[in-house]
């Protein structure tokens, strides 16, 4: 790094403030008309992009790292990639929290230029629906498919729509644990394979349901057992859930504690995105009520609908219901215990 | 206050910490179980319950202050009512925020001693109960009530139902709202009383209306219009109603600051339930999926659906449907101006 | 509004997202080093002076209330400046809480690009000097000054000066609070006026005081009994405090309960600025240690110094120590006490 | 676990809600005094003994970790400490922003009890102080001590020094940092040792500094290069404190993974138990101003102290200014790379 030679950085220069504090003009104040709330509704819409960008860029980060062949081992890929996705939690708590300000402009002060902003819309968001897109989410998973289309202009659901059609986050870590090689390495298992180990597990773990929870055996046994049965549409390949459950049994193993909280980090993006959502749903009841949305959405219905069927890593959180206590679990075989643990 | 006389109090005893902090035996404890986590479930349930304790401390001065007959005016108590309110506010914030220090524990950790709870549930806090009733949750409306009858006690069935059968903060606010004077006192609207004013508002707000929010009308004229077509099982009278309407639109109206606040502090209580209950079904979710909880409820499901019905205060805050930006009110007559100013 | 013939509005023109989302540009890149935390530097800044830009406006709509003349009483212009500066305290708690964001940024990380932002500095925000100058810091009070001056360009220099030079909120305030009428009109007092009052205010305040708090009777006769010894150097003028005092004492009655709002959300201000400093010190220590700041600064050192003494409202929190229990209070006069009621 | 055969448990039993909501009883009520408030400033107090409690069991485990003598290489158990840990800063920041609620009782709120509650004072909070010791703190270190001695009964200060004389978190890490192989075995760097990795670092430090920074040579010198002259009581050995940098400078390594997130969550506890000092600090002023607390105490004043003072692992926290950009970092050998990655 030349010090020396480098231009001088200044602070307003390095954060290029003429654009971002000249990037305010309130449509009230074009037309003449008062309404002091404009500008707090514009700058907290800015400030949500500027943190979408950023969660885009962590995202690609990530999505880089997990697009490298060699990362089944725990190296410092995957540390960087679950310090990032902690970053994206604690962004995504700011952008809840950040709803709370939003709240302080009342439904009359909101009147005041409402009827101004026609048709824009929050539902208008490339970057939020590019965020979806590249955590997992596909076109057909979205909430009101179609209204999605007539919102966007065709410039905008390209952008969309190529986002979706890249490797996704979700298809990624699916193609990670899929190749992990633990459970399925005969090496370590002798004959039997892990059959052996999923038929245990699975003596076990019938015998800890109570009768209210015996259906629970036919999901276990798609999903474990018989691999023929395996549910359509999963996101997870069988090999990919029978890794994922792996990691959540023997996270204290040292090479699986990184990938474990991996796994959990992942879920807690998807809880803060739905509690985004419904904070959101209540921000634009207590603003709107039943009326329609600037831009002619049925408001907080679009939002309810997403924040109930907008779980990109469902199949994960789902595994939860198949764990056992540690002192019911199958030990594992001396040899891998070894090499899930350091070199030293 | 004779300082002197009085017998010096401590930290400890004035705290009672003897109780407090002897509470606390874990069941993994006795079974001579290793479970290192079953100390934060017991105090965090706890601390909840202390929290729940001060809530319904809150609402009980809250429902004191307006079961006296003389609050129609903006005494000092309708003050205090605000600062009460704004207070369990805040006690929510805290409640959903400590629910991350329960997701901290794993479901593996989970697992280690929830085998040992059966049947204790959640479910079971009588005191949570009692704040919805306090609030105005009656038993019909309750999300899953032959569930509820069957997890409670005798006793507590009764407390839970002595605490529904008492004038709830809802009920008292109708009524409060039904005698407020000032749209129904025809001294200040001459001989077409209130109904020139509906209309006249109707009229602005019909043409505010977009194509698709047409349908509005209908619901607009049976609260404000057509007394006889009131809907059926609403909570608030046609009069409370249209007070709450009033007290939204003229806000700006000293006498009718403190009331506004109230109202929307109600909205706001409503909205950090709902929070909760979001934020509780996460951590449900994530702690044993889909399993069955300990006391036997399917867990995230009964919480859905009180997140989605238990909304106390639903029929104010669709009430914000009906607004009209400021420049589009009618003008109110002098004498109510006056009326609705300060002495001074 | 003329609906149909306005151009249609859409989310990203306007919010201007062209300038806000390509206004980054990390020097990393410029000199092709691999930092991937320079955005989150550069967004989180962003971030930071956005939500400066709408303090400022706030500040402003709530300083423009107060020029006017005639708010002596009561009117809707006081709650709408509490209600502002309610919003201001959301915003710093946003503030607060964001710090939380940078805090995922490594000290390693940080010297990924750290030296190619020489000399730039958050030291340089001119939005956030004149934030400071707004509420009423004054160039004499500011930590550091000659620092301060070494560190702008003459043109910032100017701009802070010039907000300076502007009626601040802290002057406003003070003239506000000497010209209300109550405890100094001596229509209310009879012949003693208020120094009777004051009087039997002494007498309860120095009986309620423990030998350890005698020396506080001295400061409590400069203020509310000697004028002709009123203490050098202070913001609030003599009038200014008595009045100051008699709402934080008489705050149930309904024309002073907005002002006690007003004077408590100004010290939640001060407190929060004060929090936010503090937690800035925090983050500071955490990514660069003892090392000294690209600006050139002793980074938490400064800091520091101004978490001390930048409290704007000192006087008014001061005010509290001299605070007497209810039921030691001498009663109102009762046409003050009708003066200060609604006129119904 | 036999299920079938353990009594049945239930929620309020298994809580002992009995005690825990029979534990308060306000002062003012025995008095016959309306005091509304006091029932919110026990509670709220008895939910942060809770809190502490949770606090020390966290502790107990981690120290109870850190006491075995086989924990040099990164084990579950280190894992486990992390993840308490972290449990330990998410109940800081619920202690942290609970101060919120207290702040919403007012100064004249709190008077209506206040002198009931002589001497009692939050400084008596034995188990506050057990956490300080048990983190690392001295009674020599204490901030006040004397008056510390004047506090408490004497079997409370039996408490706290019998938990100042047990081996601290502060002690038990400075053991393990002590032990730790890597940079100490001569294996890995042939003749010269470590020394010459410590000089090479010297040298890229000493060109990385400003003509400002000069004076932190010394600093360096006396920790990583003369032995001899390390400065008198530091907490840290040599050998920790050098082994602490190195774990700071290779946290990439699989390895060092764990021990970096431990002494980096280290410096967050230090940070948030600063952050409440700080807060408690703005509620004590803003409640009882100048006046001195209940217990006797000159308030604000000692928690300024303790504030200030009261920081565990500074040493630690000291140890980023001497961090360099990963670029400029020596190589390390290969065998010892590879004994910082995993087996396989």
């Amino acid at each position: 790094m030349e010090k020396k030679e480098r231009k001088p950085v200044y602070y307003s220069e390095y954060l290029q403030l003429d654009k971002i504090l000249n990037a305010q003009s309130p449509e009230s104040q074009k037309e003449g008309i008062r309404a002091d709330d404009e500008m707090l509704f514009i700058i907290i819409h800015q400030a949500y992009e500027l943190w979408f960008k950023q969660i885009l860029h962590e995202l690609g980060i990530i999505r880089g790292i997990f697009s490298q062949s060699n990362i089944e081992n725990n190296t410092p890929d995957i540390y960087n990639s679950v310090h990032r996705l902690k970053r994206i939690c604690r962004i995504l708590d700011v952008a809840v929290m950040q709803m709370g300000v939003l709240e302080t402009m009342t439904p009359l002060d909101f009147l005041d230029f409402r009827d101004l902003l026609r048709p824009a819309s929050g539902f208008q968001s490339i970057q939020f629906k590019m965020i979806e897109a590249s955590l997992g989410l596909k076109y057909d998973q979205r909430h009101g498919k179609a209204y999605y289309l007539s919102q966007l202009t065709t410039a905008d659901v390209d952008r969309v729509k190529t986002a979706e059609s890249e490797l996704s986050l979700l298809v990624l870590i699916d193609k990670w644990l899929t190749r992990m090689p633990f459970v399925n390495n005969l090496e370590y298992w002798g004959q039997e394979g892990t059959s052996d180990f999923w038929n245990k597990y699975r003596e076990a773990y019938v015998s800890s349901l109570s009768e209210a929870e015996m259906a629970q055996v036919k999901v276990f046994d798609s999903i474990f057992i018989n691999k023929g049965e395996y549910p359509e549409g999963r996101s997870f390949s069988v090999d990919a859930a029978r890794n994922a459950m792996f990691i959540m049994l023997y996270r204290d193993q040292p090479l699986l504690q990184l990938p474990y909280e991996l796994l959990s980090t992942l879920l807690e993006v998807d809880e803060l995105m739905s509690m985004w959502r419904h904070r959101h749903i209540h921000m634009v009841q207590r603003t709107i009520g039943k009326r329609v949305g600037t831009g002619g959405s049925s408001g907080a219905e679009y939002l309810r609908g997403a924040a109930d069927s907008h779980y990109i890593f469902k199949e994960l959180s789902e595994l939860t219901s198949f764990l056992l206590p540690r002192h019911l679990l199958p030990a594992l075989p001396g040899s891998l215990v070894d090499d899930l643990g350091y070199r030293k």
